[in-house]
This record gives C-alpha cells, sequence and structure tokens, in this order.
C-alpha cells in the first residue's frame, strides 16, 4: 500500500477524544474527514486535524483546520489543541517548548511539556470566558444582553427543574450541580438541555459534582453528538461556573469519564488555562481518499 | 515512531466488520486485542487476527487466530477469513488463488477472486450446517436430541410469539421471518431471544425478510455484541434456514446492512459457500503494546 498517493496520518488521543494528523494537503477535506473519521469503513476518530503552515509566521508557529466526523469545521477543541503539541514536539517538527497555534478562533498558545525528549502533557490558553448572555448565545428580554446567567431556571416537560449558570468558551456552555453526578440521568436530561428554547444555537450541557473545593467530577453532554468521554473547552467552562458560583478555587482539577485536566482561571488576565495528558496511539498511512 | 519495537498492522473490513491483521507476534495476544481493538484509546477494530504458519504446511497455507476486543478467542469469522485472503494476496504472501487457512474450527478453504492484481472478492467454504437439535445446542426432551428445529416457538413476556428455526454454523443461530425487516424492533427483541432459556449458550437471532425466492433482507443481533452491520456465518444459517422453511433457493443473495453477501449451500457437499467484498482501510505501526 506503500506509494506516492497514500495520505499519511499519526491518530493521537487526550482524556479518550482521538483525532487524526495529516500534515498531507486532501484535496476535499470535508470529505477525507467524514471516510477517514468513520470508525468500521473509515480509520476511526473523533476529528481530522490537517497541520498547515500560518498565515503570519511572526504571529503564529502552525495553523490546523479541525474537521468533524460529519465534514463539518470545528473552530476548536482543547483535546485536540494537546495532542497537536505531542505531535509536532515528538516528531521533530518544533523545538520549541512554547508554540502559537493558529485556529479558526485565533491564535491558542501552548506549552509543552517534556520528559525523556517526549511531550506528555500540554497546557493550552484557552482565553477568556464569555459571559455576557446575547453572546453566550441566550434569548434575551430588552436591557439583558449584557447580564451574566449564573442562577436561572429550566422548567422540563417532565417538570424538573434545574437551576444552571451558562457561559462560552466560544462554544455555549450550560452547567448544572449535582449530588451523584455518576448515576445522574445524562442521556435523558442532556438532549432536553441542549435542544431548550433558551438556546438557539443549542448548547452543550455539563453535569457537575462537588468533591472538594478544588475537585469536581463532571460528565459531558457535547451538542449534536451525546455524551462523551471529555470536552476541554467544557471543563473550563464548568470551572469558571464553579467560580463564578463561589464553591470552587480558580485552579482546579477536573475529573471527567476519560481522565483527569487542571484548569486554571487567571485572575491576572482573565484567561483560562488548560493542562492535560496526550498520547500517540499510531501511525499509518491509506488509499481510502 | 518507527523502530523495531512497533508493533505493524493492517485494517480491513468486510460489510463494515473491521479487522487488524498482523504477522508479528505480540507476547499476549489477549492483551494486544483489548489495547488495540478499543476504537477511542486504542486503533479500533472488531478483532484483532495474528497471521501465522500452519501447523502442517500440506493440510494448510496460513494460520490464523481471531481475538475478540474483549481479548477473548473467536473459533472462526466469515468476515475475517475474507480479509485475510486479500492481505496474502495483495501483499505478496501468497499467489496462489486458492488457499487454505488453518483456524479453531478447521481448515477453511478459500478461494480469492483477483482483478488487476488484487483480492476484490473471496468466496470461503463455511463447512456444513449442523442441524441437530442437541449440537445447536438447545435444549432437548428424551429422544429428540437429533430433530432439526425448523417450526418451534417462542413464547415472550410481552406476550408475542415468534415462530423460528435453529442451527448451528459452528455458532447457533436463530431465524425468524418477519414482514418488514427494515422496521422491525431488532433491539427490542434481539436480547429477548438471544437469552431466551431454550439456548443453554446463548444464541444469534437472525430477522430475516423474503424479497424474491432467491433475494433475503437481513438483520443480525450477535450474541453478546447487539445489532451489527453483518455476520458471516448468520448468512450462511439464514440461507440454509430459508432452503428448509422451503420458500428460497440454495443460491441467495443476502443483503445486509452492511452490504451483500452470496450464499451457496451446495447440493454436492451440503458445505455452505459464502461470497462477499473485502477491502484495504490502512497500515500502521503502533508502539501501544
Amino acid at each position: 500500500m506503500s506509494g506516492s498517493k497514500a495520505l499519511r496520518f499519526a491518530k493521537l488521543e487526550g482524556l479518550g477524544n482521538d483525532y487524526l494528523f495529516t500534515e498531507d494537503s486532501p484535496k476535499n477535506p470535508q470529505r477525507a474527514a467524514r471516510l477517514l473519521c468513520d470508525r468500521h469503513y473509515g480509520v476511526g476518530a473523533d476529528g481530522l486535524v490537517l497541520i498547515m503552515a500560518p498565515d503570519n509566521k511572526n504571529e503564529a508557529d502552525f495553523q490546523i483546520r479541525i474537521f468533524n466526523p460529519d465534514g463539518s469545521e470545528a473552530e476548536m477543541c482543547g483535546n485536540a489543541i494537546r495532542c497537536l503539541g505531542k505531535y509536532l514536539y515528538d516528531r521533530g517538527n518544533t523545538k520549541k517548548q512554547e508554540i502559537n497555534v493558529q485556529t479558526m478562533r485565533g491564535i491558542i498558545p501552548c506549552i509543552l511539556m517534556v520528559r525523556d525528549g517526549r511531550v506528555y502533557r500540554v497546557k493550552a490558553d484557552m482565553g477568556e470566558p464569555i459571559l455576557e448572555r446575547a453572546k453566550i448565545p441566550m434569548v434575551c428580554a430588552a436591557g439583558e444582553e449584557e447580564k451574566k446567567v449564573l442562577k436561572e431556571k429550566i422548567y422540563l416537560e417532565d417538570h424538573n427543574t434545574f437551576e444552571f449558570m451558562a457561559l462560552s468558551m466560544g462554544n455555549p456552555h450550560v452547567v448544572i450541580w449535582v449530588e451523584d453526578v455518576d448515576n445522574f440521568p445524562v442521556g435523558k436530561y442532556g438532549p432536553m438541555i441542549e435542544n431548550y428554547s433558551l438556546f438557539p444555537n443549542r448548547t452543550n450541557v455539563h453535569f457537575i459534582q462537588m468533591v472538594d473545593e478544588d475537585h469536581i467530577k463532571q460528565r459531558v453532554w457535547e451538542r449534536g453528538v451525546g455524551e462523551t468521554l471529555a470536552s476541554g473547552t467544557g471543563a473550563c467552562a464548568a470551572v469558571v461556573a464553579g467560580v463564578l458560583s463561589g464553591k470552587i478555587k480558580r485552579k482546579a482539577k477536573v475529573e471527567l469519564r476519560g481522565g483527569i485536566l487542571e484548569i486554571y482561571w487567571s485572575e491576572k488576565d482573565n484567561h483560562v488555562y488548560m493542562t492535560g495528558p496526550c498520547k500517540d496511539v499510531f501511525e499509518g498511512q491509506t488509499l481510502l481518499i
């Protein structure tokens, strides 16, 4: 199967979210993502990441485009960007341990943590949280556009009521405290809240449980996907919401089904920093596309 | 990631069932299968196939061992053996177009159909169906051990009744005719019948719809797995049952969710022959194990 036409790629995963990275340039990346991400007929992954030169070499070291399994383009993905750091350093594409990555959501600075010549953790600057109601986006009454959403209620058809916080990390997140997240019916309430009338673009939904003031447990209902093992922006949103509710510290451990992220919402620059693991899975080549 | 320690493999698929093939020898194949077949933390597949030399070169050309994602060993798999034929011929491991493959269920003869130097279909001899009730196995009253199971009834707790046929292709199969297989609630009745008290080893369950006397549509409830895209032994069982019920011919097209198999139950030797597609997906290497 070797030959000049084969597309070369590597799969890496962060907290169980797996991505295919390629430096090749498929002509139709939407089609390539659909074919390659299919887990039975293709290679199988949560997304395809194209690695390219940045538009401006003074501003960024690399540029990425991220495509979902359905071919749509994702603006940013915290788990993918951590894996990217490992891909680039371990393969010698960069010798820097601080890199700037151009994404559709702007330039993301990343710090690569290296042991024995290989990256084992990456810290990514996920930017500032967006707290204004209209920008999340949520339906607004006149004059409410800039208000924070800290203590609102959702009334569901089954007569259950949930108090929630909402914010955006570039994508919308609803955060709900629960007593026992392991046994919470995420599959039941996730889709109801995702599609609730308050959210014109739908929303990601997070159920979090307090373990300690610097430790929460979280389950993730991803918009358009369902329950997933982890969400980088979701963990950031959970900590921001937890801090705003006065319950947790600005630096907290977030325990997701796929593993642990460390989130730090800096007082100094208002940015949210996410640190977590990333692993090589395999390298391959395919004639599929 | 290249290096002497990396395990080299290829993924191929037949009707959407995907398998990893390797000529390397992982020390602990059960553990290798669990790690490699995991779709998020590993490479992702329905099984791991080790390709080895046969015990006796006069009897077989190759030997395989097939491991399920949970690490257990599978006796045989029709979709995997078709993919094996393509793997071996396309990579030059054999120049023969008729090969004998040693499996835990004995030697399986395969005919490789070649176009432009590559295998595009494989015909596998799936052996004789086992019709004796005790050998399927099913619970037997005294004296019934050797009877065929052609028209028996299952009485379910929801007061539904299904008439079924049962037989073994080395593994147990129940076959049930339905009017509209696309809309049949396979997810509801599959597990009820799989675990029905008549089947001491549980059973695979197949719902089939007559299209023509040489064409059926089939959906597959796989024992221990759930609904799957295709089952090679299941398609064989469906045609044998269809022939025994007098409804279809000995040579029939079986339309499964994952694609089409051609099944032929020979009058001459009583063997069931399965012909179907197989495709290369990718090649890779990993340091995961």
